[in-house]
């Protein structure tokens, strides 16, 4: 079993269209490459009941959970008293990021700003030592900004940590549409039931309809079912293989 | 009270890092302009249970549910029959769909092919009449493909129903950084408390630091909020508003 994610990102300005996040998608990215499977994203409004229900939720049912957004100084910023409702907890002033900022600030430090400073009770701080604000780490759950720039350099500092074993991947672009191959799908599948398997009908393109997407972490089993699946296509079926 | 939504996106290939979800970004635009209120997305594998579940919490909780993706005829398109287990129907296949398929695609009809005709019982037809397959609703829930050409040319053709009392918005470009305004801004929200508020800080834009919305379904409200966080601002802090 590939360890598991689920992504919850915070913020009215994705849900009203302001803001299109592209953070979910480099998660989702990211976490494959290194082998685990996101199950689920859920993006939600910046309000503390629903980010406490659902990040107590996918903190249950996930091995890792990554949430973004909602961690400035300001009204609408609200994911770690969100975070500690969720689990039962205080929200605390952390003692290393407020002498952290005072350093960084000193007399432009003010109220709003500290409140930058507060975590759940019980969370650890990650990075502690990089140039800027460490990730809260609260239980299984990994708290990060919602500007996409910092976002990822934070992750990638910290990612090695959550690598599995890895997927392997082969691309069939099938020159016939999916009505056609359907059947073949799902013989394959009949042979192959841990087959990770997609199907993407692709408009506008002159020389393929379908790509269709074989997975899996065995890869001998991948090699045995890209065998299969090519076997039951008709002749000069497949534009290309990668 | 506006009205409200949710989008449920079903794809493992969104998960998987191997499409990136335009489909919801699309949706929350265009329903903000008509005035409706996004409350909450969710994305999801192609599994019968889980898009029953989502779409029948969905389908409570909020006046409108739109789905994209798995109505295709392969093995990985379960959206109808999940939907179907949600309410606690059957999946009967729509004469008026089958019919048409006849027409268009004569002996090329498969079996696979007329899963595509496959509606939850008591599903009703929209844009019947159009070129393209019709528009499955069930309830309160719309089903869209996961194609997004074809998803927005049909989410244009229905949108009108949608349309709710519209929200204004103004945007003001400030040069200071949050750390500075959040003050202004919890003190905006005392006076205003039914003013919509995001605070959003930009990088690398030499010319302002924060882009603040303040947004209302009541023009004259907003224009006071304007007014009163403009006072509230220092000299020279706005670069502009729009």
């Amino acid at each position: 079993m590939a360890k598991t994610a689920g992504i919850i990102i915070i913020g009215n300005e994705v849900l009203s269209g302001k803001t299109q996040d592209i953070n979910s998608h480099f998660f989702c990215t990211e976490l494959r490459q290194l082998g685990v499977e996101v199950r689920e994203i859920t993006t939600i409004q910046d309000e503390i009941p629903l980010i406490g229900k659902e990040v107590a939720e996918f903190s249950e049912r996930f091995d890792f959970v990554f949430t973004s957004g909602g961690i400035g100084p300001t009204h609408d910023d609200v994911t770690i008293e969100g975070i500690a409702q969720g689990f039962g907890v205080k929200v605390i002033r952390h003692p290393d990021i407020e002498a952290r900022m005072r350093r960084r600030l000193g007399a432009d430090l003010n109220e709003a700003r500290l409140r930058m400073a507060n975590v759940p009770e019980g969370a650890t701080l990650l990075c502690a030592d990089a140039p800027f604000a460490p990730i809260v780490q609260m239980r299984n759950v990994y708290v990060f900004p919602g500007i996409p720039k910092i976002l990822q350099e934070r992750f990638h500092s910290i990612k090695e940590q959550f690598r599995d074993a890895p997927y392997y991947l082969k691309n069939v672009y099938v020159r016939h549409g999916e009505g056609i191959i359907a059947t073949m799908l799902n013989d394959l599948l009949v042979k192959f039931p841990q087959l990770m398997l997609g199907s993407y009908p692709v408009l506008d393109r002159p020389d393929y309809k379908v790509k269709v997407t074989l997975e899996s972490k065995d890869q001998q089993y991948l090699t045995q079912a890209l065998e299969a699946f090519v076997a039951s296509l008709p002749k000069d079926g497949i534009q290309r293989i990668d």
